[in-house]
């Protein structure tokens, strides 16, 4: 059986717009237009956020419907009253209302997270995208500066920035509420999408955000609160923001995440859930995508015919396969391997504490959270009062293990990582996301600068294991024998094909394993998606008469320089393959191992990894965007080993 | 005429701790004589932060000869209070205490910002600091770690932290107050050192932290406030706030900065400054010494008189020439030219903001702060909120020139250069304080790996000078011609020789300059301090008859590959200094350059950089303690050069 997935074009919001009805009755219409198309394109991609883009798309379609300018100034017009997302989550919601303003063409609109589409979190390279984010707390800072800067240029216009409620967790956004108000940047507006829950808890559980207003109030702002599904309440209660000019103002909105989509909504989901919210990520299968989008469809028709309007007229965006069985059902997960093993060690280890911002389930954390409750550290989404809070744990003697996506544990905390490691006692950061793939959720969360951010520490091992046994004996080696904090960068992708370790492998300090015996050239990789392709490679070479040897090295910044000697054997070239950016992985550390190697020294070094921003898309257009697909890894090893022959 | 810098022995305290009077009075007797140990050892150290020393030596001193438990159970006891300072630039004072309570014996202690004496910022290699700070913000996390530690492992003792009052500014300050009372870690006790004055500057004019009361309040915390100079009043709010348990408690304590010292108390100070405060930071000219060593002294024995005792016993530190010129008198610095020449772009490019976290003075900005007050944005201590906010006004289409020190620029906010980075529009990053010297503030304010943080941003050229011209240059090329963004890192201390450039020196993409000619090795460094230290080995080379080549490359992460490889000539060796991490720096950017070039590739590459944690020490003694000194290097390129021709 086949699955339809559908657009409504924007022919039909143009038709909305152009008959007379309620204004308010217009925007709900309109609102749920963009839920239904919101909903698709998400389908389509496979992935996105659902819940907080359905909680804030009332709110962004009467902005935009509305009160924004920018239907009538237009995208690129210097007084135009600007939006934005801090969280970008909700995105595909916002990628809905630009589509149904003609702001946003629809060969881009409906190939969400994809080369040539619309990127997973806002990029300001998608038309009618003011603003990057996606990694949270940045927006109210980043409103700030385009608000001083329509005042230094003189430019008219008002600002408006979006923020989740977890979101407030994040230090940067009560710098920015003091700051702002210190310098009356007045032409601010926050509107809050105050829906209750952050990833899959409730706030309230995670990190409570009690006395919201209050909090507004003291850091010197103007609050309003309002019902965020009502759009004539939010009508009157913008306009009397607007009026307000000797104080920067917020809008609470009282919001259901999830909205619009029954099984969705906040507090029916979490009963369903057991307390867990299952749509903050990810696409709907394909009978809860069905059963939701005819609901949102079924509820605009009958809105329509009460405007007394014809039904809508939608057409095809894709039909696929009904209940396809997908790679990620079936395949390892390192991260899997990681949960197991954490909680495996726990039971010994009672000096183990594990540390969480809020990314709990993809980390593989809920077995260990399960199993310790007293040793596990629900943090919210405050790394920077994570990673601190694990240095005061390690300078009491306990064993602090500190888990977020590589993007932001390595970045946003990385000045208290520093301080931690200036103080010596062992701590291990998990890095998870680590690398290239998925890439549909963007530049804010793949994590590509991550061994570069550890890099300059001087005494942090940094490690990638391959597969999930190596994961296992990653982790009992960072916990049980290293004498100095570790970092293990994980991916958190299904792997797409289990990488074989010989019978009884045993981790070793800086060595790797033989994948692929070989002797034309050598070629090092390390993690299950790069060393696939490695391995892709190998075998097409194979076919052309090419011999690779494959080389898994799980050690980023060790090596044992014996192993590396022996294992290069006689082959005049190293490849390195990084799932990271060329600045600073296993690249450089092989290149610099080869140099103080007598035997080495000559030895040609040849680094493949990711040189510019990383691509949004697909894992295979991703990958061959950046030339480090199995194909195009042979094509760029053959042109140095001809020029090597020639 | 000699200077004399005395030391209150152990036994003075002891004599005072043992005679029997009014407990108050006591300590604001030994308060005072730790203050005048403070004084004295910042004064032989030639460094340290005063103001802030003497603001929170009441508390300080209340604290160990009072409250703690630590006279009693020892520094080592798991029951144990533990009290440290977040700020951590008031630790003279802290020392002082330690020293009065013979927690911190004397050879260290007279030692300050010296290589195996105290570090300039808290370390916990030194006895009785329990933790490592110097960069703010991160206090209150890091107790709560240590708080939790103690509920897990069923220790005792209560937990005290120091912050200062412009370290509220800081993001993370608000995530741990919030983390902190969702989870109930209530055995904390934040005390405030509200001296009102960060920098140099009123808290009230930088970023002002209106409701300080509220603001902890709302945010869950038990809130008392007191004044901090007044023991009586201390000793009656903690003991209080000791007795509330159902909330972390935070004690505001007003207080003056510089207590203690008539022209060093913050108002008069202020008046004297003419609105700006001249004590923040490193020590008073002998003149200024005296006077206030005297006021103390003078106080001091008035009260030893009062209480029946006989007159203060010192014993010499130190004796010193008075009025000797010292380096930073007259040498060159490159942050004066830097601070020069962005004043005169700022009046031909009107697009040119400048951005400040509090360090307007230090990085060389006041010129352009007096010149155009309209472009200039002083940000207070929230870096994550200022960079972002330059991404705001980068986008806007303004030219944003974000300021800091390195250590914290590349390090706390950078993540927010990363979403700014994804968004293309450029942005000036100048890293002040870069590399190891001055060493005196220890490893929180060195900044060596600050390469290594901006060196995955694709676009992103750095940058270094190596004199005041070529810092003028620099600036001009970012501002002017660089198409990306830049980072630009700038030594802070005075240049120990001016770095002389050709005639008609001209700034040019990718190309460095030949200092010194020789044909039997090349030595590329960057920046006065490397630049001289590669200059003095060349020198001491050249009498052993070894002709060593220098060359100041500024680039470093790009460079002219022509140029590169005709400048190199036909030496078989290139060793690369760095003013920075082993990881990372040049030495890894030529090294790459090497392997890419037909004619280098052969060539041997040895870097000399800083392999672990920067030493706190004066720059000579750091400088060996790392082997980067003139003579370390001699010694270095003869061991590679005997191996070579051995």
């Amino acid at each position: 059986m086949n699955l339809e997935i559908r657009l409504i074009p924007e022919k039909e919001f143009r038709r909305v717009r152009e008959t007379p009805m309620d204004v308010y009755d217009r925007l709900a219409l309109i609102a749920d237009m963009c839920r239904a198309n919101a909903l698709a394109t998400v389908k389509r991609a496979g992935s996105g956020h659902l819940g907080s883009t359905f909680s804030s798309l009332d709110i962004v379609t009467f902005l935009y419907h509305a009160a924004l300018n920018i239907a009538k100034r237009g995208i690129d017009h210097p007084d135009r009253d600007i939006y934005f997302s801090s969280k970008g989550h909700d995105v595909p919601g916002h990628y809905a209302v630009l589509f149904s303003l003609g702001i946003l063409p629809k060969d881009r609109f409906v190939n969400l997270r994809r080369v040539g589409g619309t990127h997973g979190h806002p990029d300001i390279s998608v038309p009618g995208i003011e603003a990057n984010s996606g990694s949270l707390g940045m927006g109210i800072s980043k409103a700030k500066g385009i608000a001083l800067a329509k005042q230094m240029k003189g430019n008219k216009g008002r600002v408006f920035v979006m923020t989740g409620d977890g979101e407030l967790q994040e230090g940067q956004i009560w710098e920015s509420l003091q700051t702002t108000a210190h310098q009356k940047v007045n032409n601010i507006h926050v509107l809050v999408d105050f829906n209750k829950i952050q990833t899959d808890k409730q706030v309230d559980q995670v990190i409570a955000l009690t006395h919201i207003e209050k909090k507004f109030e003291v850091f010197g702002w103007h609050v309003a609160r309002c019902d965020g599904h009502d759009f004539a309440r939010l009508d009157e209660t913008l306009n009397r923001l607007s009026q307000v000019t000797d104080k920067p103002k917020v809008l609470i909105a009282d919001t259901i995440k999830g909205k619009g989509i029954s099984f969705m909504e906040g507090p029916t989901a979490l009963k369903d859930g057991k307390g867990l919210y299952g749509w903050h990520a990810g696409a709907p299968d394909d009978d809860a995508f069905e059963a939701g989008y005819r609901e949102i469809i079924e509820r605009t028709n009958n809105r329509l015919k009460d405007a007394g309007l014809a039904p809508l007229m939608t057409e095809l965006m894709e039909t696929r396969e009904k209940h396809r069985v997908r790679l990620k059902d079936t395949a390892e997960k390192v991260v899997t391997a990681y949960g197991e093993a954490l909680t495996e060690l726990g039971a010994t280890r009672k000096d183990l504490v594990v540390l969480d911002a809020d990314l709990a389930a993809d980390c593989g954390l809920r077995p260990f959270e399960k199993a310790f409750p007293d040793r596990f550290i629900e943090n919210g989404i405050a790394e920077q009062d994570m990673v601190s809070t694990a240095g005061g744990l390690a300078l009491q003697g306990l064993l602090p293990i500190v888990n977020s996506f590589g993007v932001f544990l390595a970045s946003r905390a990385n000045e208290q990582i520093y301080n931690n490691a200036t103080e010596h006692a062992k701590i291990i950061y998990v890095c998870h996301y680590a690398g290239l793939i998925p890439a549909g959720p963007g530049k804010s969360h793949q994590s590509l600068r991550d061994i570069s951010l550890f890099g300059a520490l001087p005494e942090c091992i940094i490690i990638e294991p391959g597969n999930g046994l190596e994961t296992k004996q990653a982790l009992e080696w960072c916990v049980d024998e290293a004498q100095t904090s570790c970092m293990i960068r994980l991916v958190i992708s299904p792997s797409p094909r289990t990488i074989t370790l010989p019978e009884g492998y045993r981790f070793s300090w800086g060595q790797g394993t033989v994948l692929e015996d070989g002797q034309d050239a050598v070629l090092v990789a390390y993690g299950p998606v790069m060393l696939h392709e490695a391995l892709t490679a190998s075998e097409m070479l194979r076919d052309r008469g090419f011999s690779l040897k494959v080389i898994n090295l799980p050690w980023l910044n060790r090596v044992d320089m014996p192993w590396l000697e022996e294992t290069v054997g006689p082959s005049k070239v190293i490849f390195v393959l990084d799932d990271h950016s060329i600045y600073g992985g296993l690249g450089d550390s092989l290149l610099n191992a080869c140099m103080a190697s007598d035997i080495l020294r000559n030895k040609r070094v040849i680094k493949f990894a990711i040189a510019d921003d990383p691509a949004c898309g697909t894992p295979p257009e991703v990958l061959r965007y950046h030339k480090v697909d199995g194909e195009s890894l042979v094509a760029r090893i053959m042109t140095v080993m001809g020029e090597r022959h020639g």
